[in-house]
């Protein structure tokens, strides 16, 4: 990817809109029945149409091969290195859950754990309690324990056994091994200091932990718990700063939203469906340079093996799309973060379909928004930390490099 | 490529089967008759089928324009940076004949060759003396020079006028430069030293050279010996450590057995065919979680400027493809390790057709495996040292990165 200073230099600010449609896990693979994928079960007129008017290729999330997880795979696509700028298991679990995550706080992802009397962890899951358990169980270590010396503590449910702790306060730092064991029948491990400056953070998690053994020791099969993952929010330069963008995003879901604000944008209210999302993004059209609108649900069902569920949730979103049309982006992208196959159930590392539809895009062969139409696009496969300077300059927000 | 500690970090061991297949030089580019090349004139029904059911693409050896020797190519392949990775003339060829090369050797490339009475080279290559005379010229020298000092030379014939000598014991340095002056008409050069570390292993060669004169002095043609390409072995991480991979391979000439062994590669006993090479992965398929195959003869004929021997062995490849398909892998790639046009009597820089079949592949517009059609493979063009990953990624064995 092109140097970060280069790039800035070159940014010269005006009021065209780009808008970045991210359908999360949006490619997939073939299924058995037809060796068709999701795109190309799902009818899509207004994407396919689109398509054949824009410049398409295949992004590749973050190096061939690997399988990204949300975090670098969104950074990649908002022009951050994604191998630079890493975001630690509690940070995204936090923001997962709508906490708000400071730029000195340390978060971490916590299981409630089954502990035999000799200390021995039996169940790393403690029988992955139902989740009115867990909210039951936060609810008492909150109240029990809500600072650790002047560390601030907040613990926060997830679903079943999974939960968060985010400590605040004074100088903390997220240098601090698991003292989950990752398997069962071992003990429990201490927080070890990864890096000196993390002493007092040890001493604080420690205290922790041995007070929420206190509050849970008659609550088994969730008579302990484990940490991995601990984790500050990364500096991010903001997308201000970078390329002189106002940016805000319409996501409906908290990390998407955490991880918007994390590069410096607003974060608008919005409505869980898609029109509500363009509803939003017409609402406040005039105020930003650059909207990232996300869209969850392709990889939620992707995730779950729901071939059809994904496939309906493209149709909705392109019964959608006129209205974000009418608002004639000058820069209208469609992409994935990553791919999601329903095939897989999980998320993947092949390249995402890409479209960018502008004056200046130069149409290929692609005719339908699909992994396979998109291969003979004009932008062929590229990595996904491009799409920002190709963003910013069919915007015309880019100046010569050179003379 | 990616960063290797980031990686090796990723890296899950499991039981899946991957398969390289590599036919050396296997592009080509269109002969005048009908501007097709080996691969569109070859009948190959199976790798054709194969391919439309793959993800097909280009793979660039080891950069644009740039055309590899063997070495490069093959490390390019198997995932590790030919230009950090260095493998001199003299170890390729040394291996190339099958010689065991150690950590501390330096290996070195001669040619017999014709020198008047006033010292200056007549004929570089001693009028290519049958292969006969070589090995008698190579006994001989064996015998007298067992050793200069207390380092041991080992001499073995090539083929023709080509020969290679081994240096081992003590600190020796292949940074010394040719004696081989490139042209006839020119003196004998002394090994000059290209670092200071390499003064005593510079003694030894002058020793030696002088001696080998002295022993061939009634030799004519072949009464002086010409020496280029110092080198010694890189050290290489093994695919064991790097990817957690028990990897064999299936070579029938001397040099990719050794190239293989460098990169920690278990070598198979195989017959000369393909049909025996295959043999051979059957018998040791349960052992090992990759199979480097390597089919030399597509590139000795495209060096030979024969395009229809070339095309005949792509002919028999495809009929002996089966037994190979037979054994399901789960992940199969089937490409070269660079070009080697019929047309061009050598090696090239273009890009080689490359395809890669598992559950998880996605194919795209290739309807056979040729260069032209792998173009429209949804792998786009991409670098050869991508392919390790892929590999890798297809076989299930990279986890996510990053929450």
């Amino acid at each position: 990817m092109i140097d970060d200073a280069i790039l800035r230099s070159l940014v010269v600010p005006n009021d065209k809109k780009i808008v970045l449609l991210v359908a999360d896990g949006l490619g997939g693979l073939p299924r058995d029945l037809d060796a068709k994928t999701e795109l190309e079960v799902a009818a899509k007129p207004n994407l396919d149409k689109l398509a054949a008017h824009s410049a398409c290729g295949l992004t590749v999330p973050v190096a061939p091969g690997i399988t990204p997880g949300s975090g670098p795979a969104h950074l990649a696509l908002f022009g951050y290195d994604p191998f630079k700028y890493q975001i630690g298991r509690g940070v995204i679990e936090a923001l997962g859950i709508g906490l708000e995550i400071g730029p000195h706080d340390v978060a971490v992802r916590g299981n409630f754990a089954t502990m035999d009397g000799s200390g021995v962890i039996t169940d790393r899951r403690a029988g992955r309690i139902p989740t009115e358990r867990n909210v039951e169980l936060c609810g008492l270590l909150q109240r029990a324990i809500p600072a650790v010396d002047d560390v601030a503590v907040t613990v926060a449910h997830a679903t079943e056994h999974r939960f968060v702790v985010v400590f605040r306060g004074g100088r903390l730092s997220p240098h601090l091994a698991d003292t989950d064991p990752q398997r069962d029948g071992a003990r429990a491990l201490e927080p070890q200091v990864l890096f000196e400056e993390a002493e007092r953070t040890a001493a604080v998690v420690r205290k922790f932990v041995a007070e929420a053994g206190r509050v849970l020791a008659d609550r088994r099969p969730a008579n302990a718990v484990l940490l991995r993952g601990f984790s500050a929010l990364p500096y991010l330069p903001s997308l201000a700063d970078r390329f002189g963008l106002k940016a805000a995003a319409i996501a409906t879901y908290p990390m998407y939203r955490g991880l918007a604000k994390a590069m410096g944008m607003a974060v608008l209210p919005t409505g869980p469906t898609v029109d509500e999302q363009f509803a939003a993004l017409k609402q406040h059209y005039r105020e930003y340079d650059l909207f990232f609108v996300h869209v969850k649900k392709t990889d939620s069902f992707g995730e779950d093996g729901n071939f059809n569920a994904k496939v309906e949730v493209i149709t909705d979103l392109d019964l959608a799309l006129p209205a974000l049309l009418r608002l004639e982006p000058d820069v209208l992208a469609v992409t994935g973060d990553h791919s999601t196959p329903a095939v897989l159930k999980s998320h993947s590392w092949h390249p995402n379909p890409f479209l960018l539809h502008a004056r200046t895009a130069q149409p290929g062969w692609t005719e339908e928004f699909t992994e396979r139409s998109c291969a003979l696009g004009t932008l062929g496969r590229f990595p996904a930390t491009d799409v920002m300077p190709l963003l910013l300059a069919h915007a015309g927000k880019l100046a010569k490099f050179g003379a």
